[in-house]
């Protein structure tokens, strides 16, 4: 999308590469919305650790960090044979894993460009194969995201007022993002509408993320606590409500997603607010059984007991204790919301119910 | 109720008065929870601004700091004659009054003051019974917190799981708390159980405040952020919720407290977990009609765009930004719960439905 950077607007994407200096460039998303950067890292090390640190977050952004990562490693390969570059191949991508070790694209990423390299029948063809393929991971995944945009767009309306939570945005894709495609879609159809973004604790990717990209898109949006959702809808002032998802499941419908998630679709029911999800077909677990299945990982306390925010006339971000300094914290990072509460999955294949999955798991990809 | 404080355990008083000195004590509450300092106010200007600048905080808090104001300036006067010495009075209650314009318990504490003071026959009299009259409303406001902590108590079970949201706490009143009464009541009795905490986004007063209260009394809790009180519920792990109110309406049972008090409700009712609203009697408002007709004030963006916190090493509390610079909030500070998503009402008479309260208005005070 479009970032407007000292003093012109120009062009970015999340993760993208330099053939010639066999570098991966990432927008270094530690420093917003307070500073814009871009970030090359010189090898595959350096890429696996810019995956950890979170310089770059966000299912499609580290799946193909990932691909370009492990094309990165095979190009910089300097030693004799297929023996050793397959070796040193394993190498890479183990590296790239352990990253992100609960992470699920950055291995669906490298197995796709794993089964292209394998085409190749010297090293050079395989070096070649492996960035075309990490190149059309890249492509695949802001071409999935562009066609939840237009499957999106038609639900947002003239002067509507829509609620988003968290950030699937761009910043978590390659471009274009899941929850906000329609939003930028129905934005370049030239409707006018407005956001509400969810400041979304205790990472407050609502309220750093998201507000900066509809800001550099000239979205019209304000911040909310994520207190206030419930209030706005209970007046009306809410019509439609869009999030991501980080897992649904193909046999229920069962989302998970960011904390909070929850709560807005149970309150959205409540006020019959339409709730919609946004996802790839990647984000569809076509394994598990029940969402009570899905590990929720139970974050550092940390992050409630404090916030990352940058002081006047700070150059940086820095972490600030809020609450009382005796006090423990509960950290569940994610929660599941049933089906029942969801109003529609917006794909890349199309709207669908949350139940419709399982029915149609042939059409959206269901290797089994 | 009793503080940790230099090494020594001490009971305190949100408001006190020092009447050798003619002076009104505080707990600094802009100073918590990373430092804990009693202020003395030296005249009732100071004491007002005290007031103004939310030094202290709460509906009875601020009531008792109004009512111990105007004694100390009744008692500083210095001229000459009733005429002049209730022209003085008058002053002193309007500068008390337009220290927080908008609330209602400073006034109803000096209407209650000035009654007293009117059997009074001299100015000596007047200025005796003055004080006499704000420490009665003091000890009335404690008596009232202990009556509804007997009423409530019973509520907490062994080994309930207890959510709590902002701060209806000790601090917020001259002592005790209303919300946070039947905890303590409950506590004195041998019984265990656990808080939740909500962080209470913007002004995070559940994480600073109620964290700090629970610490100090010595009850179990964890902060959680606002979002994962859903979470918690839908697994099961929240079995009662109590919090405070700003106005409980006589006629309908609605209940405006701070913002994301109706969320919570709503989670409640959908998960049919037990939702109380602590308060005094104080907090009924006979007069309106609708809850629609509660005026919702829209505070500064600036809060919910940032927050105060303390960084490593500093003394002090800073204000940091969390969200996108170039970004707008919106920034609702209370939200209005209808009556029937709250089990009942906690009051020094008893625990009643919401609905009950107009038909029981004589027995709960209404004076019209």
């Amino acid at each position: 999308m479009r970032v407007h950077h000292r003093g012109r607007s120009r062009h970015y994407r999340t993760v993208a590469f330099d053939a010639r200096r066999n570098e991966v460039r990432l927008i270094e998303q530690r420093l917003l919305p307070h500073a814009f950067k871009v970030v090359a890292t010189p090898d595959y090390r350096a890429t696996a650790a810019a995956i950890r640190d979170m310089v770059v977050r966000g299912a499609g952004a580290i799946g193909a960090t990932a691909a370009y990562g492990l094309a990165q490693g095979a190009r910089a390969f300097r030693g004799r044979g297929m023996a050793a570059f397959t070796r040193h191949v394993e190498r890479v991508c183990r590296v790239l894993r352990d990253a992100r070790p609960t992470a699920v694209d950055p291995v669906n990423a490298m197995n796709q460009v794993r089964a292209r390299m394998a085409a190749g029948a010297t090293v050079a063809e395989q070096q070649t194969l492996a960035l075309e393929a990490a190149a059309a991971f890249a492509d695949e995944d802001v071409a999935h995201c562009e066609a939840i945009g237009r499957h999106g767009a038609p639900l947002i309306r003239e002067g509507m007022r829509v609620l988003t939570h968290c950030n699937a945005g761009w910043l978590a894709f390659v471009d274009v993002g899941s929850a906000t495609a329609p939003l930028y879609a129905a934005q370049t159809a030239g409707r006018r509408f407005h956001v509400f973004c969810d400041e979304t604790r205790p990472r407050c990717q609502g309220a750093g993320l998201t507000a900066w990209e509809l800001a550099q898109q000239g979205i019209a949006h304000d911040v909310i606590a994520d207190n206030a959702a419930g209030h706005l809808m209970q007046r009306g002032e809410i019509d439609l409500v869009i999030v991501g998802a980080d897992r649904v499941l193909g046999r229920t419908g069962e989302v998970a997603n960011k904390i909070g998630t929850y709560t807005k679709a149970v309150l959205a029911a409540h006020h019959r607010i339409p709730f919609y999800v946004a996802i790839p077909l990647s984000t569809i677990d076509w394994t598990l059984r029940r969402g009570a299945e899905i590990p929720i990982e139970e974050r550092d306390g940390a992050e409630v007991l404090g916030a990352w925010g940058r002081a006047r006339g700070a150059a940086v971000r820095q972490y600030v204790r809020i609450a009382n300094p005796t006090s423990t914290a509960r950290n569940p990072g994610f929660d599941v919301t049933p089906a029942r509460l969801i109003t529609g999955l917006i794909t890349p294949a199309g709207i669908f119910k949350p139940r419709e999955l399982w029915r149609r798991r042939r059409e959206l990809g269901n290797p089994a």
